[in-house]
């Protein structure tokens, strides 16, 4: 039998190093998880650079790898893929960037990077899309709010560069920088003059708007301010249809992995409830995944919680979240049909409080795998698997093979 | 002590997938294989890519990435490999296909596309190297007859390409197909041109043939049309001799890997008895195999049958076969000097009845080896093995630095 579905997990930042809190082990392999422990069983395991060892991914290049676009070929900076999640529709030679409402006091100096962490932006994305001037600008421009403080935004035109900086001082306390160009490029120039432009035109904006008129009324940080980071240039991404003759959806809460998903043509799916964070509703990510491998070929479905525990160096609660991921996992055991690929995008060690490049675990199990003695789904157990160590890039053509949708390279 | 004399045997897709009909063990895991077991133990091994990782082989990339020539720097295409095998000298720039000895109907309706399966075709391809007008023509040819109804046809001159389609309709009751250049290059036009006319000419050389005479009074197909296809340049590949330093001979009955083995420099040794499939008589073969040990550095061997049964489907067949081989491979033993390398050169699942990207069980055994735990030679053994997972195109540099005709890189 040969399986037509597939079905990729990422568990966004789930490896990790040997944490002191816990006697030595790794989050993973303290945590009790008998669901991803039977897939494990019942599949083929290894480890996996998901760019290259002792390459440090971020979450956007390794799903990229996972997806089967190298980086190395196809990655052009955070901003494209943030603006694509944020619903933004990236074109090729866009120039997109994520965005911060902020928040500046009469002086000139930014209070608040996150405006009071503000949410319901829609009516100030909307007032900028309205206000801003064109001609004055002189390019079109696309702006989106994203969820909490955070928006994107995209430059569209001829000849712009991406290689310019931020005009985020990275700390409260200090003046907004200006955007500068980072070479003697003019695309680099124009782009940086067309930044500081749209910066000056929504502070404008935002200054006198009601709502902000209303938070200081109450006392709240005012959003009287974009920061603008991450240019990068939107790239030509061959469609995940056409390059694997596979329809597709992602399943994310987090708009980076959405919008990468969405820039290869990957449907998103929406799930209320997920918040990709610890308190996401599992169950229904898991159920909507569920569904939606009944109407496409490939889904991929990335969980974020473990990531954030990383982040913040919670060796216990990532080892405690990983469980409740695991249960809510359970569901995914009676899909006997479906190639399912379980794997990390990065470590994120809690020692470090960062991604690290160390390998992930990663398993495939389903039909005509070639099923090892591997029956432990954690770092170390599943670096004695059948699969080796391979790369995030080989990810993709090992599944196709195994739906015998590869290409014979020869006769 | 270090090997001098090294034995590459290939046995051609014997890697499998877990088979339902074997209580999902694979073929190689469920036969009863004592002489590969002992090398297993005795060596050191692994599983290998032959090309990378998901990427699903042919015969003839695989073979080429075995021998140290990664087809992605070599490969021109199956014609000239067969051509080779068939009996042409190929020389960089002529352009090889594979033909066919066909039957057309007096409507030009193709009604066999094997002739009846003919065989003893020399007369015929006398005839046609004899009766061709090379004037209309307009270059020279090679023209050889293969085993049954196969043959090879070589294109000789300047500014040729390769880039043409082929006139197999692929299906019977229909008409041949004009070949038509695939690109706007006149290198493709001027080779399209030469085999529309090889065609006319041969087929009307054909018609009139006392052996096609003879075949329709007895109520055979006569062989009157050749379908040519495969169409490939045939490049520079540097000796194995210069490249390695060492002598060697190919052993296949197939024609495909002979080929392969002549192009780069192996003398042919043909065995009576051998046929490529399960009928072979392979002791014969390892006996020839151990004789050209005696006299040559390196020699290749090929045993074909387990690939066939994988592409029949056939599991049980493919087992039982396997312990065929097993047995033939008794006498390789006794070769305790000599660097025996097993592989396949990819996988053929019976789930899939042709080949795919799974990786290949692999030994090294002999003088100097790393002796490691694994005492199995199956796909899930060889995979906890010394020698992990390598590619094909490393088998070749590892073997050479076992018998130490390897280079330093550096000081």
């Amino acid at each position: 039998m040969i399986a037509e579905k597939v079905l990729f997990l990422v568990l966004d930042g789930i490896s990790d190093r040997p944490c002191e809190d816990l006697d030595g082990l790794t989050p993973l392999a303290a945590a009790r998880t008998p669901v991803l422990d039977r897939i494990a069983a019942e599949g083929v395991c290894g480890i996996m650079d998901s760019v290259a060892p002792g390459i440090r991914p971020g979450s956007d290049t390794s799903h990229l790898a996972l997806l089967g676009y190298p980086p190395q070929e196809f990655y052009t900076g955070r901003g494209p893929l943030e603006a694509e999640g944020t619903g933004i529709h990236m074109t090729a030679g866009m120039i997109g960037f994520r965005c911060n409402f902020a928040t500046v006091d009469a002086d000139g100096l930014v209070t608040d990077r996150r405006a009071g962490r503000i949410s319901g932006t829609e009516p100030l994305a909307e007032a900028i899309r309205d206000g801003v001037d064109l001609s004055a600008l002189g390019i079109e421009f696309r702006f989106e709010a994203g969820a909490g403080h955070r928006a994107a935004l995209a430059l569209v035109g001829e000849g712009l560069g991406d290689k310019v900086s931020s005009n985020d001082p990275k700390k409260e306390g200090a003046r907004p920088l200006t955007i500068r160009p980072c070479t003697d490029d003019p695309a680099d120039a124009e782009t940086a003059r067309a930044c500081n432009e749209f910066i000056r035109q929504s502070g404008e904006i935002l200054y006198g708007h009601p709502l902000n008129v209303r938070r200081m009324e109450e006392g709240l940080p005012p959003a009287n301010l974009l920061l603008i980071r991450g240019a990068g240039k939107m790239g030509e991404l061959p469609p995940f249809s056409e390059r694997y003759g596979l329809s597709g959806s992602v399943i994310s809460a987090a708009t980076l992995i959405s919008g990468i998903g969405k820039v290869v043509g990957l449907e998103h799916v929406p799930v209320p409830g997920t918040t990709g964070s610890v308190d996401s509703d599992l169950d229904a990510k898991v159920r909507t995944a569920i569904e939606e491998l009944g109407r496409k070929d490939f889904v991929l479905m990335n969980i974020k919680g473990a990531d954030e525990a990383g982040h913040d160096g919670k060796g216990i609660q990532k080892r405690d979240f990983i469980e409740v991921i695991d249960t809510a996992l359970a569901p995914l055991l009676d899909l006997k049909e479906t190639l399912i690929v379980v794997c990390a995008d990065h470590s994120t060690p809690c020692s470090v409080k960062d991604h690290s490049a160390d390998p992930v675990p990663v398993v495939i199990r389903g039909p005509g795998v070639r099923v090892d003695r591997t029956n432990r789904f954690d770092e170390v157990s599943c670096a004695e698997g059948g699969l080796h160590r391979i790369r995030g890039r080989d990810l993709m053509p090992i599944t196709l093979d195994l739906i015998n949708k590869s290409h014979k390279y020869g006769a």
